[in-house]
C-alpha cells in the first residue's frame, strides 16, 4: 500500500490510489445507475441502497495533557445521537447541525493529510501502523501515537429499554491488545438493530499538544476489518478517519470530527467515497456535500437547538434531480418531474382501469391476472405477522358486525339481527376472499348501505309490505344491473370519483350517523325526562354511559407510535380501544344495574324473524308486480353499492401502498353482485368493501425493513398480498356464532355511541371540514395549509360553499319522503364537480380537489399559464407531487 | 461619487470608496462598543440595536423575454415573507434557508461588481444612472436597463385581516415616472407595524436575457431616500442592490436575490455593511455571515420546509462570545460566561437582600429606596394600558374575594364570609398598595392561610373556645414575631427557598385543595346518591355543573397568543374564562333550577357572624391565658405567612421582569404584620401576597417594543412598576361590595370546581410533576428535557423519590391530630434539602434544583469535575444559564 505524507501535491495521491481493485470498481456506477443506487423499476422515493449500511462512531480523545483516554461521544448512522455525559446516556437522535467553518477546516486537513484508499490492512495494529508512517513525526513521536490510538475507548453501552449504566465504560488503563472483539462489545442491543452486512467507519478527533502540525488521515479499508474494541458494536469497518492536532484549534477537533461523521453518514457522500479513486474524488465529493447544504442564517435560529428527525424524509430521489439539474439544466429537472408524476399521481389511471371495449373484457382480465397469483396468494401468508393480523381484524370485524347487526335489527324492526349479521359476515368475507380481486379487503356492512337498508325498511312498512321477499326482489335487481355494470366495464368511471365527490359522500353518511346518534339518545332521554329534585335532592344530568365510554375511543386518531417495538401492551389497548370502551360501556351499564334497552339477541341458531326459514320466499305477501317494481329501488342501491364500493376500491388500490399483485375493480364488483343475491335470499345483510378495516388489515400486513436506528424512520416495503389472512378470519367469525347469547348484556346506547364515534371521526377527518373551519378563521390565524399557499383564499371559500350548498340539498332531499332516492343525488355530485371546471381554473381545481381524466391529460399539452409557471419553483412542484396521506376515515363503514 | 467597474481589482475599490463621511464614523464602532449595538448597562439579550431598523424587499424581474415586469417576490426584516403565487398572498414568516452555492455566487458577483458605498443620489432616476453607468454597457443597452429598472414594480399589498386582494398590484404597462410615493403604498398597513426611523433595503434581480455578462451592484445611500414606488412602504431606502444576468444561471438569480436580502437583514451584517468602507469590508462581512451559519446536511432535512420562527432568539449577547472566543480563545468566553451568569441568574442574591447587620436595618434601606420613586410610582401609571390592567385585575381580584371568601365561610361555620372578603381585600390591598416596598403585589387570600385557617377554626371548635377573640390573639402575637422577623433581616434568608421548597410547599397545598373539593362534593354525592332507577327509568349519573364549567377553564393553561392584536375579544374570553366558567355554572344551575346549596351572604352590611360589631373583642368567652397560649399557634402561622409571602416575592422579583425600582422584601413582611394585625382586629381575613394575580397584574402592565413585523417575537422592555393601578382594584372592590347580594345566586360546588381547578393547575405546572411521570415513563419516551441530558436518569429517580417520601410524609402528619403544626413540616425541607448536597453532587442539585447560597459561591472556586469539564461545552453552558420561564402557578393562591 502506498501511502500520502502531509504537503504531497494531490497528483501524486491520484497516481498513488491506482491500485483499486477491479471488483470494486464492478459495484460501481456500471451497476448502480443511480447514486443511491435505486433500479429504474424502484419507482419509489426510498429506493434500497445496494451499499451496506455504514454506521458511524466518533471517538474523541479527551484529558490532554493529564489524562489521555478515548471516549466514544457521538455515533451516526442518518442522524445523530450525542453523548450525554453527565446523564451516562445517549441523547435523542436529532438532525445533525454543523459550523461552516468546521467543514472548511475538514477539507483542508484532508487535503493535505494522508489518504489511504483500499489500504489492504487486516487488523488495527496494522492499520495503526500505516496511519502513523508519516514523515513528520519522529520515531519516538510515532510510537507514543501508535500506543495511544491503540488504547482503549470508553464506550457508554446502553441496554435497551432499561436505565442507562455508566459501569460498562472500561477503566481507561486496560490497553488493547487483542484483537477479537470484547464480549460486551458482542453483547451490545445496539448491534440487533443494525442490519446484517452493515460496516462501520470510524472517525478519531481530539487535541494532542506533542504534535507540532495537525495530523489528518483518511483510510477506506479495502476488505472491512473488525478493528478490536474501536467501535462499540463489533461490526467490520470500512472507514477510518484520524483528526488529531495541536491545542491551538481547541475544541475544533471535535467540531471536525463532527463534520467527518455527518459527510460519511451522507449516502450520496458514501457512494462517492466508496467509488474514489483519489484525493480529488475525495474533495470532488465534499464539494458535492456542500453544493446541497441548507443553510440557516445567524440570528435566526438557535444553532444548539435540537432539530428533532424529520417524519418525512427528502427523498434521494429528488436530490438526483436537483444534482441533474445542476448537470443538464432545467429541461432535465422537467423531464424527471414528468416521470416523478406518474410514479405519484393519486389517482394515476392504473392498468387495471384501461377500457377494453369488450362485453366482461375487464372481468376476463382481472380474471388471468389474479390467477398468476392464486398459488402465491397462500403461500405468501406464511409469515407469524399473519397471526396477529388474524387476531387485529378479528376483533375489528366481530365489533363491526355486533353494531350494524344490532343496528339494523333495530331499524328493521327484527327482519334482521346479530345472528344474521353473523353469519352474513362470515359466509359472504369468506366467499369474497377466496374469489375477489383485491382479497385484502374486507366485506362488512357498511354505513350508506345501512342508511338504505332502513330507508327501504320503512317505504315498505308504510306501504304494508312483506320485507324480506321484497328485499329479494331488490337484491336479484340489483346482482342484474351490477352483472351489468361489470359487463360494461363501468368500473372505469371510477376516474370521475374525486374527493370532491368522495367528501360529500362522506359528509352526507356521517351527518347522517350523528343525527340518528343524537336522535336516539335525546328520543330515551325525552321519555325519561330529566328527575326534577325536591327540595332536598341535588339535580342530575342523565348521560349514558356510552359517552364516557367513548372518549377512550379518540386516543383512535392519535398517530401510532410505530417505532416502539418493547410497548405492545400500548399499542394493543389502542387499537382495540372501541372494544374497550364497550365493555366498559357494558360493565358500567350491568355495575349500576341500569335498565337500558339491550340488544336483541334469539336464544337459538334460527333466523331473528319469528317463523321464516333461512330461505326467504320469492312472494310472500306481495303482489307478483312488485318483482318488477323493486327495479326501481334496487337501481338506486346499485348506483350506491357502485361507488361505495369503488371509492373504497380506488382508495385501497393507490399507488403508495406498493401493491404488487395489481387490483381486480370488475371482479370485485363481480364478488359483490353475486354474494348480494345470495345474502337477498338468505336473508342476510348485503356487504361491500369496508374501508377503514380493510385498510387496517392492510396496516397490519405491512413489509418493513427490519433495521432501525438511530431516529430513521423504517422504510415501508409493501403488503403481505394474501388470501388467507381474511379468509381465516371470516372463519373464526362464522365459529363466533355461539358467542350470540353473550351478546343480548349489550345495552343498545353503547351502540349508539359508537356510532356516534364513528361518525364524528370520519367527519373529522376530510379535508372538507378544515376547510369549513377556514370560513369562521381570521387569515392570521389560518394554519399553514398547502392548498392555501396556491389558491386565492375567496377561491378556497367558494369552492367550500358549493359543497356547503350540496350537501344542504341533499340534507333536505333526505328529510323528505323522497329520501330514498339519495344515491342518485349522490352520483349527482360528479355532475356538480364537472360543472365546477367552469367556475375554477384547473389549477385551483388540482389543489382543492384532484383533476378529472380529460382534463389531466390535457394540462402538460395546454401549457403552464404564467402564474403558474412563476410559481411553479422545484419547492412547490416537488410538493406538489408529494403522495398524499391516505385518508383512512374517507367513509364510514 | 466614484464607481467600480466590473473586472477592476478589489484595492481600486477600497481607494476609490475613501470618501466615507466622517460622520458615519462617529456612530461607528466608538460610540457603539459592541456590534449589536447594546451598552454595557443593558444586561439583557434583546439590546435594542442602534442603527434603524431595515425592512428588506426583493423585486425579482419576470417573464423574459415576452412580458417584463419587475414584482415584490419576498420581503424581509428578521425572518423571511414570500409571495404565494397563485393564493395571492403572503405567506406566513419563517426562518430563511439558503443554498450554499447561492451565497458563494453573490459573493463572486459582488466581488467583480460595482460597489457605491454612501453614493450621494438623491432620487431613483439619479440611482438607476449611476448604476447603470458601467463600461461592459453599450448606450443602447443602458437605455434600455435604465427604463427596465424605472419601470413600476407590483407589489402584494395586503391588508390586515381581511381577505387579500390581489387587485391592488399595478397593471404592468404603468411606467414610473414621478418619484413621489404613490397612495397605496402610503395606506399600506405594514407601515404602522414598521418603527419610526425605520429604512428599506431593495435587491432588485432576475434573468435579463440581453446582458451578456452579470451585472452586479451594491450602493449604500449616503442619505437614505424614499425610492418612488420601489418599495411597497414609502421608507427611505439605504441600500440597493442589483442582480441581473443572462439566462445561463436560471433561477440562480432568484436564489441570489434571496441571500442578500437575508445577508441584509441580519443585524450583525448590517452593522458590518453600515460602516464598511470598502468593498473588501463587504466581503469581510459576507464572510464573517457564512462563518456563523448553521449547516444542515443534505438527505436528512427537507431544504423545502419551511421553519417557524423559533420562540426564542438566540442572543446577541452569544454571538458576540462565539466572536470574542474565535478571537481571543477559550478564556475570554469563560470570562463572558461568568459575567452572563450574574445576570441570569434566578436567585442571584440581590442588594434588597444583602444583611446590614442593624436592627431594621433592612426596613430602613427599604424605605430609603422606595421613597425616591415615589413621586413617580404616581406619574407612571397615566399610560393607557393601565386601564386594561385595572379592569382585568379587578375581575381576578373580585373572583378571589368571591371563591375563598365563600370557602372561608363554609370552613369557619360563618364566622368570616364573603362580605368579610370583599371589605378585608380592598382595605388590605389599598394600604398594601399605598405603602409596600414591591406595589405591584396583590394581596389576597391564599391557599396555605386558608388551609391554616380552617385548621385553626377546627382547633377552637374541638376546644370549644371562641374564635374570633382566640384568632386575635393570634393575628397579635403572629404580628409580632413578623415584626421581629423584620427587625433581624430575616428575609434575606429566602435566598434558601429553593425550587425543592417551592415544589413541596406547592404541591402540598394543593393536593389539600384537590382532596378536598373531591372529597366535598363526593359528601354531597353519597347524601343524596344515585337514585337507582325502576324498570322503565334510565339511570343517571349525578355530575354537578361545576365540573362541566371547568372544562373551559382548562384554555388558561394554553399559552397566550401575544402576537395577535386584531382579537382581543379572544383575548379577553381566554383572559376571564374562570368568571366565565362560574357565570355558566350559576346560569345552568339556575335554569335547571338545582337545589344547589348556595353561597351564604348577609343580606345588609354588617359581620355574617349575627350579634358581633365590627371590633372583635379581645377576649370575649375565652380565659385570659389563651391570650399567652395563642403565642403557638401564632409561631406556626408566622413561619408559614413568612413563606408564603417570601416565596411570592422572591418570585415576582426575579431579574427576567426587568424591574427597575427594586425590591422590598423587608418593607412588605412589615406590611403584611401591620396589615395582619388590622385585619385580626376587625375579624376580617388574613392576607399576603398573591403569586397568580400579582404575576397576571404585572404582565398586564409590561412595555414591549411597539414594532412587531414578520414573525418577530417583540422584545420585552420592562413592566410599568407604580402604585395607582393596584390603588384603583382595591378601591373598585371596596365599592363592590354593594353586588353582596347578588352573590347569593352562585352554588357552592361552582366554588369547589374553581378550588379543584385551581389545585390542578398549581400541581400540573410544577417540575416535580413532570419528574413523577418520569418515574413511570420508559426511557425511549422521555421527553428530551434539559437536566435529563446531564444527571443520571437514576438520580432523577431518587431525587423524586425523596421528595415524594417527603409530601407523603407531610400528608401523614396533616391527617393527623398535629395537623396544625404543617408549617413547622414545611420549613423542614429546607433542611432536607440542606441535607441533599450529601447525597447529591452540586452539579446534580444545579440541574434538579437550585444551588444554596454558599455552594454557589463555592462552585468557581473548587473548579469544574473532569466530567463537568467534558459536558461543559459552548451550547450545554449557554442553555444552562438561560434564564428558566417562570413557573405561574409555583404558589396556590
Amino acid at each position: 500500500p502506498k501511502m500520502k505524507l502531509p504537503g504531497q501535491e494531490e497528483f501524486e495521491v491520484s497516481s498513488a490510489c491506482e491500485n483499486v481493485p477491479t471488483g470494486e470498481l464492478e459495484n460501481g456506477p456500471g451497476s448502480c445507475p443511480s447514486p443511491d443506487g435505486t433500479s429504474d423499476t424502484d419507482r419509489g422515493d426510498r429506493g434500497v441502497p445496494t451499499d451496506s449500511l455504514l454506521f458511524i462512531q466518533l471517538n474523541e480523545l479527551l484529558g490532554w495533557p493529564q489524562a489521555l483516554e478515548w471516549r466514544e461521544t457521538g455515533r451516526w448512522v442518518l442522524f445523530e445521537e450525542k453523548l450525554e455525559v453527565g446523564a451516562g446516556r445517549w441523547s435523542v437522535p436529532h438532525v445533525p447541525t454543523l459550523a461552516l467553518p468546521s467543514l472548511q477546516k475538514l477539507r483542508s486537513l484532508l487535503a493535505e493529510g494522508l489518504v489511504l484508499l483500499d489500504c489492504p490492512a487486516q487488523s488495527f495494529l496494522e492499520l495503526v501502523e500505516q496511519v502513523t508512517r508519516v514523515e513528520s513525526l519522529s520515531p519516538e513521536l510515532r510510537g507514543q501515537l501508535q500506543a495511544l490510538l491503540l488504547q482503549r475507548p470508553q464506550h457508554l453501552i446502553q441496554p435497551t429499554g432499561t436505565r442507562p449504566c455508566q459501569g460498562s465504560a472500561h477503566p481507561r488503563e486496560a490497553s488493547h491488545n487483542e484483537e477479537a472483539p470484547l464480549k460486551e462489545q458482542r453483547q451490545n442491543p445496539l448491534r440487533q438493530k443494525l442490519p446484517p452486512g452493515a460496516e462501520a467507519g470510524a472517525v478519531l478527533a481530539g487535541e494532542l499538544g506533542f504534535l507540532v502540525r495537525p495530523l489528518g488521515a483518511f483510510v477506506r479499508l479495502r476488505d472491512p476489518v473488525v478493528l478490536g474494541p474501536l467501535i462499540e458494536v463489533p461490526l467490520p469497518s470500512r472507514f477510518f478517519c484520524l483528526l488529531l492536532g495541536p491545542s491551538t484549534l481547541g475544541r475544533g477537533y471535535h467540531e471536525m470530527g463532527r463534520a467527518m461523521a455527518v459527510l460519511l453518514s451522507d449516502r450520496q457522500f458514501q457512494w462517492s467515497v466508496r467509488r474514489a479513486s483519489s484525493l480529488h474524488d475525495l474533495l470532488a465529493a465534499l464539494d458535492a456535500f456542500l453544493e446541497e447544504v441548507t443553510v440557516l442564517p445567524p440570528g435566526r435560529w438557535d444553532p444548539t437547538a435540537r432539530i428533532a428527525p424529520p417524519k418525512c424524509l427528502p427523498s434521494q430521489h429528488k436530490r438526483l434531480l436537483s444534482q441533474l439539474r445542476e448537470v443538464k439544466g432545467p429541461s432535465a429537472q422537467h423531464g424527471a418531474l414528468a416521470e416523478d408524476r406518474h410514479g405519484h399521481w393519486p389517482h394515476a389511471p392504473s392498468p387495471e382501469l384501461q377500457r377494453t371495449g369488450r362485453l366482461f373484457g375487464g372481468l376476463v382480465q382481472d380474471v388471468r391476472r389474479k390467477a398468476l397469483w392464486y398459488t402465491s396468494d397462500f403461500l405468501d401468508a406464511l409469515h407469524p405477522q399473519c397471526f396477529s393480523a388474524v387476531l387485529y381484524i378479528y376483533l375489528a370485524t366481530i365489533t363491526n358486525a355486533i353494531t350494524f347487526g344490532g343496528l339494523l335489527g333495530e331499524a328493521t324492526n327484527g327482519a334482521q339481527g346479530v345472528l344474521e349479521s353473523f353469519l352474513g359476515t362470515a359466509v359472504a368475507g369468506a366467499a369474497f376472499c377466496l374469489m375477489a380481486g383485491q382479497p385484502l379487503t374486507i366485506l362488512s356492512s357498511t354505513g350508506p348501505v345501512l342508511v338504505f337498508e332502513r330507508l327501504l325498511f320503512s317505504f315498505s312498512r308504510d306501504y304494508s309490505l312483506d320485507y324480506l321477499p321484497f328485499r329479494l326482489w331488490v337484491g336479484i335487481w340489483v346482482a342484474t344491473f351490477c352483472l351489468a355494470l361489470v359487463a360494461t366495464e363501468a368500473s372505469v368511471l371510477v376516474r370521475y370519483f374525486t374527493r370532491f365527490t368522495e367528501e360529500g359522500f362522506c359528509a352526507l353518511i356521517s351527518l347522517i350517523f350523528i343525527y340518528d346518534a343524537v336522535g336516539k339518545m335525546l328520543s330515551l332521554t325525552s321519555a325519561y325526562p330529566i328527575q326534577s329534585p325536591g327540595s332536598p335532592a341535588y339535580g342530575c344530568f342523565c348521560q349514558y354511559p356510552d359517552l364516557g365510554g367513548n372518549e377512550s375511543q379518540w386516543k383512535k386518531t392519535e398517530p401510532k407510535d410505530r417505532d416502539d417495538i418493547s410497548s405492545m401492551v400500548r399499542k394493543v389497548l389502542g387499537d382495540f380501544s372501541s372494544v374497550l370502551a364497550m365493555l366498559l360501556g357494558c360493565g358500567l351499564d350491568s355495575f349500576l344495574g341500569l335498565a337500558t334497552p339491550k340488544l336483541m339477541v334469539p336464544s337459538e341458531f334460527k333466523p331473528t324473524l319469528p317463523g321464516r326459514g333461512w330461505l326467504v320466499s320469492p312472494f310472500g305477501a306481495n303482489p307478483w308486480w312488485l318483482s318488477v317494481a323493486a327495479a326501481l329501488p334496487a337501481l338506486l342501491l346499485s348506483i350506491l353499492i357502485f361507488m361505495d364500493q369503488q371509492i373504497t376500491a380506488v382508495i385501497l388500490n393507490r399507488a403508495e401502498y406498493k401493491l404488487r399483485k395489481g387490483a381486480g375493480f370488475h371482479l370485485d364488483l363481480f364478488c359483490v353482485a353475486v354474494l348480494l343475491l345470495l345474502t337477498s335470499v338468505l336473508g342476510l345483510p348485503w356487504y361491500v368493501s369496508a374501508t377503514v378495516i380493510s385498510l387496517a388489515h392492510m396496516d397490519s400486513l405491512r413489509r418493513e425493513s427490519t433495521a432501525c436506528v438511530l431516529g430513521e424512520p423504517r422504510s415501508f416495503l409493501g403488503i403481505r398480498e394474501q388470501r388467507l389472512t381474511g379468509l381465516v378470519v371470516f372463519i373464526l367469525t362464522g365459529a363466533s356464532i355461539f358467542l350470540a347469547p353473550v351478546l343480548k348484556f349489550i345495552p343498545m346506547p353503547v351502540l349508539y355511541g359508537i356510532f356516534l364515534y364513528m361518525g364524528v371521526a370520519a367527519i373529522s377527518s376530510i379535508q372538507f371540514t378544515k376547510r369549513v373551519q377556514l370560513l369562521l378563521m381570521p387569515a392570521k390565524h389560518q394554519p399553514d395549509l398547502l392548498l392555501l399557499r396556491h389558491v386565492p383564499l375567496s377561491r378556497v371559500h367558494l369552492f367550500t360553499a358549493i359543497q356547503l350548498a350540496c350537501l344542504g340539498l341533499l340534507w333536505i332531499i333526505k328529510s323528505t319522503p323522497a329520501a330514498i332516492i339519495f344515491p342518485l343525488m349522490l352520483l349527482g355530485l360528479v355532475g356538480v364537480r364537472k360543472a365546477l371546471e367552469w367556475v375554477f381554473s384547473p389549477q385551483e381545481l388540482l389543489w382543492l380537489d384532484e383533476l378529472m381524466p380529460e382534463k389531466e391529460r390535457n394540462i402538460p399539452e395546454k401549457g403552464l399559464e404564467p402564474e403558474y409557471s412563476l410559481s411553479g419553483d422545484t419547492e412547490d412542484s416537488e410538493l406538489m407531487y408529494q403522495p398524499r396521506a391516505p385518508e383512512i376515515n374517507i367513509s364510514v363503514n
